[in-house]
């Protein structure tokens, strides 16, 4: 996510579910859903790369939530993350005793950027105690190391080599891997974590030379965790406008139905509701701008806000609070589903 | 800027320049422009209340600039900053030996919050000095204290109280307070520093019962300092419609002159253009939306935000490295405003 | 504790167990020894001043352990300072709806002096509810703000004058101020805590003239917490000669009575051991210094140390993670005696 | 420095100029003494290993200073700092194109084990300049990259493998490392800067199993930087009891030759003076005590505070300020050492 280079902006998302059509049945793909307590778990599986939209075959874990500050939701949260961690385990039969390295990208001194950094900090590391020859450590405890490289503007030096250096000398069977993404909506920020055994680019979700850390690389199960924590303004108005055709077909609809009209503006979340509105309804609405296509709708907004200078990205104001809460709820995660012991 | 009711937003902006005509020769306000190396400073005297609009009878000195990360435009900046303070202290009538104390408005732990509290981390504080009776101070050094009473979601104490008992004990002959504020605009956030002497409410901007800081409540003169920091989706989508707008009208004025088409979209800056459409050329560009007013579409935006709970307040990415250095750079304007020797 | 001027270094414990033979029956003197789980908790009622010693007629709890890194150790640590706190409440009649306002001193840049503030940000603060007029705080919860107000080297102003300032405007019924202390011996440093309603300076232990926080000053009853967190060198080393003639007393009495002789080192504990030593064998011993008077030699370092700059104040490596500790014991224990309801 | 394991406790200094009598003539060992402006340089060249003081064959260059707050004399200290680091390329051949990596040993989450790390933040890196293949960097900067390993204990890694792997992966010339270390004797510390280029254990100063990060394991030249920031009471102890010496001394002499009776305490350095005493004399001042060897001294300390758990391990109490100053100092003198164009 970092030093991200707003003059050859051409933003992706890097969460398979807002790339592809879940609902069609395919030989390429295997979608499961589930829901638990509010918390919306997408398990994509791709039986092969799919160059066009630059995602490789694997497993792709999505989790969707509304809150975690909140310590029923936390715990909520928390328990589905280390499941679907676990399931990420079996897929990639990694065993009990493999010995595992945590790595968090991110910079630690940009608070929107320090997710990677600060799920180090509190990962129960283990490892020196497995060197130690005299020393026979607790059952259910996993030979555990962690690490952030650092960002490439501060230290010079790419992450993916800084990774495969450590992982030749200190020999992990397998890494876990921690990084801020740019959101792909409103919608995301802060709210989902991605699981994938496809590797992660540091810098994702914009353009960026940066080498991958993956499995290839590395010669061991890649692991990446991603969380959105900041977004740009074209996705923001992008995302408002497409709102306000989708509130404006709510109203059209309900306001038909069951007149609903008394109904205060703060209670009606027309969000599930699906945009049903005719090129008519929607020239009307928006004029030129409601007939574009998505791709071009960005394609307007980034032309309008590039060259004055304000293709800005942009975190919640609450972001200190935020990455505070989501970085304690992955590591006791990660340690969790690390060591079997684990009750922190 | 703190603790903002999202329920009951109805943003209108803290700065005079936002808010009136300045054009217009009126006898109730007096307008003077300069334009500094790329800084615009508009200083504007109220010559009585405006009710409507909450602004009361005093100086506004508003200052714009681009940037304050490269060290040539930080020091041009700072000595606008310093002749600005000098300005008001003049106005103010403020002796050379009245003693000062400052205030730094803000919450430490959210960063775009913490721009007051960390400006009072580096004013050269010189009071317990001029206290002790056997040593006598360097001439051109005033007598200085400073402080940050932390905000009331943290302390539960009401700032303006906390203050006034601090005034009220130790005799400060004028206050300066520095604080964060919400932006009327994109091109406003870190860009902007506003000096007035009408005083400041903690959590300005939005509708809140925080008792203002004021001569009035306090018996002796107050400068406030306000910088944006933050800004509301509502604002950010509704300078890009506006935006839209107006590259749309610069586009249709360009082409006929004199066909720049060929221009590469990222070297036209459309901002200084005034937007000239019909209504017409607004409806078709922009349907319903287009027409209508500002405050119809600032309702319209919030009404679309708000259900379903994306009304955020935001803050630029980069925000740790920004609030650095504009409190760094305010700071050292305050520092070399009060003392005439100082020469960090 | 803060800016201790080394020049005119004459420190006196601030712990009256340090000061008063408490084995001496008196009718000047309450005293009360408990002992909890190895916590040891005595509490000293003076019955009326003592001009000699510096201490003010009151109740002075003092409560002493080995460790608070522990979980175990931490919550019985906890529990005694919660019926301690509670204790004083009863002593001073202090109600259960008695507003209260706690105030952390200390300079939060400084780590070993940061506790009083680390402790205010962690209090569970309700003032602002109780204010709100259209809400009802649930029962259990105590009205509560809190407050630090930074050291006058940083602020230039006074602490008791800021406390006397926001107390006049904000009318808690007392106060609670929390404050690191010097240590008196190397066996206090982060392993004891002091409570008492008489009241507390601000750089407390070593001579300045610092307006003292007192009921006296401020009209409410004041309960002051401190805690050792550094100690001087001339203290070090006047301890360590003191443990020098006690463990060579320990090792004469018991090579004679038992011959212990082959127990490691490490195993004895030789603190609690009475010192027998007669003249001739500190003579013997330690020469000159050997039969110094506990005044004489602390007179002897300090002539040592000052004319080459070693008049050193320190704080234990570990400093971050112990302040860290005990501030968050201190913080919950406040939030548990204040709000019967806290379970936090 | 990190986590020293008290239990066997045998502090040797890491500072040549502490274990070798430099003023003897040998054919094993060149030394030359310079002083500049109140800073004491001293460069040892060891010709050959020397085993039983475990220093090996190269050049230590000993940087002694008084004061580095004050801006003249840290402008001062810093001139021969970065004489000193260009003496040291000098020495090891290290040409003005050889690709630089700086490494920050220490923890950052422990101020006074924080130095390395701080220095790795300001160091103006460009090695991802050099990387990009359109860009032509500007003459006089070198290639240079920087890395924090953090701790064995935070990240389970021992430092010296961390190293060794990004060495492998991203082929920097040189190493230059920055570690604090313990210290030899009050009066070091932070008051000494050794430069070597033998190479640097982490958490030297106490025996440790760690490996050390040598030319002989990374296959390039490693010029290691190590300050002294904390010391252990045993040294505070020793020293105060050898200054007890030296003084009575001074005054025996000097009182006896011009009776300076009268001087104030405070004015008198007897530190450069040349204790003399007889073993009577000795032994009237401190008894069998006075009479110990350096070893038996250090010893007997040892066996006093070992068994109580007092073998404590301090920084100074301004720990934070003095780290902000020393680490600045530093980064400051690399950057102008490395690049000849840098001008901060």
């Amino acid at each position: 996510m970092h030093e991200i280079d707003l003059k050859n902006f051409n933003t992706r998302s890097d969460l398979v579910v807002d790339l592809f059509n879940l609902d069609e049945a395919s030989d390429k793909i295997k979608v499961k859903k589930k829901k638990n307590k509010d918390i919306n778990i997408i398990d994509v599986e791709l039986l092969e790369d799919n160059k066009e939209l630059g995602k490789k075959k694997g497993k792709y874990i999505t989790i969707s939530f509304s809150d975690v500050t909140d310590t029923v939701n936390y715990n909520n949260v928390r328990d589905v993350v280390v499941s679907s961690l676990k399931e990420m385990f079996s897929y990639l039969k990694i065993k009990d005793d493999w010995k595992c390295l945590v790595v968090g990208l991110g910079n630690d001194q940009s608070t929107p950027d320090a997710l990677g950094p600060l799920v180090v900090k509190d990962i129960l590391v283990t490892k020196y105690l497995f060197d130690l020859q005299d020393i026979e450590v607790e059952k259910g405890y996993r030979n555990v190391s962690s690490f952030s490289p650092g960002v490439t503007g501060v230290t010079g030096l790419e992450s993916a080599l800084v990774i495969k250096g450590i992982v030749n000398e200190t020999h992990p069977d397998f890494l876990i891997v921690v990084d801020a993404l740019l959101s792909s909506s409103i919608e995301r920020i802060n709210k989902t974590i991605q699981l994938t055994n496809t590797g992660i680019a540091p810098g994702a979700g914009v353009m960026q030379n940066r080498k991958e850390i993956t499995e290839n690389l590395l010669g061991i199960p890649v692991i990446s965790i991603g969380i959105p924590t900041v977004i740009d303004l074209i996705t923001i108005v992008r995302d408002t406008i497409k709102f306000m055709m989708r509130q404006f077909s709510y109203n059209k609809d309900n306001i038909k139905k069951n007149s609903r009209k008394l109904a205060p503006v703060t209670s009606i979340n027309y969000l599930e509701h699906d945009e049903s509105l005719t090129k008519e309804e929607k020239e009307k609405l928006l004029g030129m701008v409601g007939v574009l296509s998505d791709e071009e709708l960005k394609e307007l907004i980034f032309e309008v806000l590039t060259p004055i200078g304000f293709n800005m990205i942009v975190t919640p104001k609450e972001v200190d609070f935020q990455i505070e809460k989501l970085s304690s709820l992955m590591a006791s995660s990660i340690n969790k589903a690390l060591h079997q012991n684990n009750k922190v």
